[in-house]
């Protein structure tokens, strides 16, 4: 058995998240049946972020394992004939066997799309969330900063099992603007589930003037997750890097 | 009656293009249906472009006449809230009575996108036409550079009506590339049906080096449609802008 890590694209809109369930279709699961079409055998794919339904990647970077006589190129072209239009091998290399996309990385890094625009835009609204109210960068960027660091983020979402650690380290986080555009990119050893989306929910509220750019932070420390209502769609949300 | 003029953008994945058929979804219906709900009067839209089943817009103008008392300002909001999400109007005001927005333009600029990576992007596919194959986008350039000019452009495309002159002015046309993708900008006095995606179709053998840059001026010159057997799809190509 060889391993292999593969950099992935996809857009997420018609799927149940990267991660398996019964009876729906998600990401791994396509993923998994293309490569059992091409190897003749099953293979488990292990994904470096756990996207939600309706989330997209532009670098989710993937493992496994399986038995392969040719080269990295063919199998790839080979899955991507495979595989739906929605979903793309970008890169795909031998990794050394220990190798392992979730517990090998470092830090992920997500970004999020905002279209500030006063009327919606229909040949941006497949990848950004549509807020109509003037929302102020500087301020996002401000309240942003006072998050920054290892904390317990159990306000802001949930850990992939129950009772483990909801400490995450959040290493970077930017906001910005191109002209109607605003941007939100999180960097983070790793992230809790739905924690970027009310982190940027939260933050949509700081841009807009209805919370305080200080009241971010106050609502990390008080680790109530009652007090966070704010939840951004998923379209918005793009994985955007791994980090090994 | 009142006329108006609007900027609708839209993504046209799912319409029959932007006129009006029996029976099948079009721009055209959409806003006349969304028109007529709020007047309650039966509205009929005309566009300054007749894009094509699968073609986007930026920004299409359109004009029409409607009895309404109260502000552009409802109206563009109670449109929107009519209109499918797919279709936006971007702004909508008062406009003289002899304004026709087919009629009244004076130019029409249009805008192809290329994804010229070697592998698909699933996150470009909506608005770019992938060419895996490398494209030299200098030579592309310098064989649009050719056919600037008034023109005979039957070879690429046929008349709205039958019998009509086929002559278009074409007033600019540019090629470039920012990374892997690449742009191809035309400006003319109005097109012929499949006009761009002809004139993109034959440019891409150009740039991958299969027909001389010099081959597109010929083909126009010998007006021959059946020597132009390349027509790029439709989901790379947007309505850009129209000048009045």
């Amino acid at each position: 058995m060889t391993t292999f890590k593969a950099i992935v694209q996809y857009d997420g809109t018609a799927y149940y998240g990267f991660q398996s369930q019964a009876n729906q279709p998600t990401i791994q699961r396509a993923l998994e049946s293309a490569l059992a079409e091409i190897t003749g055998a099953p293979v488990r794919v292990v994904g470096a972020g756990r996207t939600d339904r309706g989330v997209h990647a532009r670098a989710q970077v993937i493992s496994f394992q399986a038995d392969w006589a040719r080269s990295p190129e063919v199998m790839q072209r080979a899955c991507n004939a495979q595989l739906p239009s929605a979903i793309s091998i970008q890169s795909l290399g031998l990794a050394p066997a220990e190798f392992h996309a979730r517990r090998s990385a470092q830090a992920r890094t997500y970004r999020y799309t905002l279209d500030n625009r006063a009327v919606r835009a229909p040949l941006a609204s497949r990848y950004a969330w549509h807020v109509s109210r003037p929302l102020d960068e500087g301020t996002m960027q401000a309240a942003l900063q006072l998050c920054l660091g290892k904390r317990d983020f159990v306000a802001f979402g949930s850990p992939p099992k129950l009772g483990k650690s909801s400490e995450r380290d959040l290493r970077s986080a930017r906001c910005w603007r191109e002209l109607d555009w605003l941007f939100v990119e999180l960097k983070a050893n790793a992230f809790l589930k739905g924690m970027v989306r009310r982190i940027v929910g939260t933050l949509v509220e700081v841009g807009a003037g209805h919370l305080h750019s200080t009241r971010m932070a106050e609502l990390l420390a008080e680790r109530d997750k009652q007090q966070v209502k704010w939840k951004a769609p998923p379209h918005g949300l793009c994985l955007w890097d791994v980090d090994y």
